[in-house]
């Protein structure tokens, strides 16, 4: 006798528009879901949280825009491992304020980029509280052969390869990038990707990632840097270069090869994202820049920094 | 040179206690881990949040004791799926103040459930914010022949069976539950599960969702309902059966079988947690209680709301 919408008619909404997928076994309805996977070796699994006014605020950003950056940003996690990706399940905290409203513009978003890249929605927690909004995605996904690529492969004398433009996401292009799925597959069918990562905390913080997994140092060359347009029209003090280093969110995919895979990909490029080969992986364990006057100077540390008090 | 503890330093932490795994082909390192299945045929995925200051506040429950129950409360959902629980990943949004303790705290009783029932911490998202403290954590796991067990295949005629007692949960045992994960294994090698959910919603509410999947109703006895000694002690104007109807949180197996089954399962228990025979299906569409004096009416809508304003 409650008038008012109640959690399990959002459910009750949500399983309405969940469709069918080959995939999925079992959908919602149950205490869990039943996801076949194409080959007995394994699932790939990757989970992200976004939260109201930490990775969004609402507005400028719609739920729909929400509902598509949070399973969008997982969908990258799993392009950076060169994996296909095939189910999610969204767990959810809706403010008891507006939450039915709320929670159907991020299942527009989610509905839009899982039809999209091709993934089943095979189940959810839907709560209410009187808290900001909370997001978390987790994303199951085939591995593909020869296997998934890890951070932890590059070696001494490979290229660092980049998708893409970097800097200056946040004036937009986190709310609505494409995650780099098919660039991912496409490159991992071409070439041997010795390592990996999407960048999500920052161009430099990711390369750092690469460096500290797979124990050698890197230069990267300033020239070379793809510097999105946003980050060129930043005017608040710092360069270009400094976003396109240490801005986060830019979802592209940072990867090492070998010379000739490198220069195989940059001749017949297997998509059409632009790719860039922005500097080579050293037997150090420094990050270095090597400038445009040629002078070869420390990376600076860059990149967001996630804190406690 | 930040001298507070680093969200960085929160992963490396529990990088360091992660246990390896035999079902990890891939662990916490990469942008996704790697998951082994016993079986070609898929695996079963479950999500639960918890939140502070709906599903717990901080004391009296302590951060340890939230861990376990974040993840028992997924093992509980795969138990009435009889599955068996394989790995699970961990999103959380810690209190920026004071979030690195309570991280670890958490992480102590993730590690004492997994350990305990051998479930590998494949990875996660650490973030932090001004808000209370979130937990989601998603739960994969194997299917057991012959398969899941749904909440839609209940038949008229059958009992309705359920593992341990009901009501006052709130009282203690919602912090410190064992997730039914052995016993329902077990039922499920023994006997042919016709429907199962766990009860987390009340025992009036998810046999609801039971009847509900399987378009059957249900008469309980009234004096064969497991009551719990919390809800027997609880002086707050509600009775003890109305506590054990419409309480939460349970976390019990609540099944069907055949009256053939059933009464193999009373006379030859396969666990030790106690077993009742509490009712039965009927062909009609209501929940029905037989009570004490032989009458039968319409069943209490009790239950744990979740709503909107």
């Amino acid at each position: 006798m409650n008038a008012s919408p109640h959690e399990f008619d959002f459910i009750s909404h949500v399983r309405q528009r969940a469709a069918s997928h080959p995939r999925l076994a079992l959908g919602i309805g149950d205490d869990a879901a039943l996801v076949r996977f194409a080959k007995s070796d394994g699932c790939l699994v990757t989970v992200d949280m976004l939260m109201e006014g930490v990775d969004f605020t609402i507005p400028p950003a719609t739920a729909r825009q929400i509902g598509w950056k949070s399973l969008a940003v997982n969908l990258s996690d799993l392009a950076a491992m060169a994996g296909k990706p095939v189910a999610c399940v969204v767990s959810v905290a809706l403010p008891r304020r507006g939450g039915f409203e709320l929670g159907r513009g991020l299942m527009e978003g989610i509905s839009e980029c899982s039809s999209r890249f091709d993934v089943a929605l095979a189940g959810g927690d839907t709560n209410t509280w009187d808290g900001p909004l909370v997001i978390s995605i987790t994303c199951l996904g085939d591995p593909v052969p020869p296997g998934p690529v890890r951070r932890s492969g590059a070696l001494a004398g490979d290229w660092i390869m980049a998708t893409g433009e970097f800097g200056g996401s946040i004036t937009g292009k986190h709310l609505n990038f494409t995650p780099r799925v098919a660039e991912a597959l496409a490159l991992h069918h071409t070439a041997s990707l010795h390592a990996m990562i999407d960048v999500s905390d920052g161009l430099a913080a990711d390369l750092g990632h690469i460096l500290e997994e797979s124990r050698v140092g890197a230069v990267l060359d300033e020239g070379r840097i793809p510097i999105s347009g946003a980050a060129q029209a930043a005017a608040d003090g710092r360069t270009a270069l400094e976003h396109a280093l240490g801005d986060g969110e830019d979802f592209e995919l940072l990867f090492t090869v070998s010379p000739t895979d490198g220069q195989a990909l940059l001749k017949s490029p297997p998509c059409e994202v632009r790719l860039s080969h922005i500097g080579e992986i050293t037997a150090g364990v420094e990050c270095l820049l090597r400038t445009r006057a040629g002078h070869v100077v420390p990376l600076p540390a860059t990149g967001w920094k996630h804190g406690f008090e």
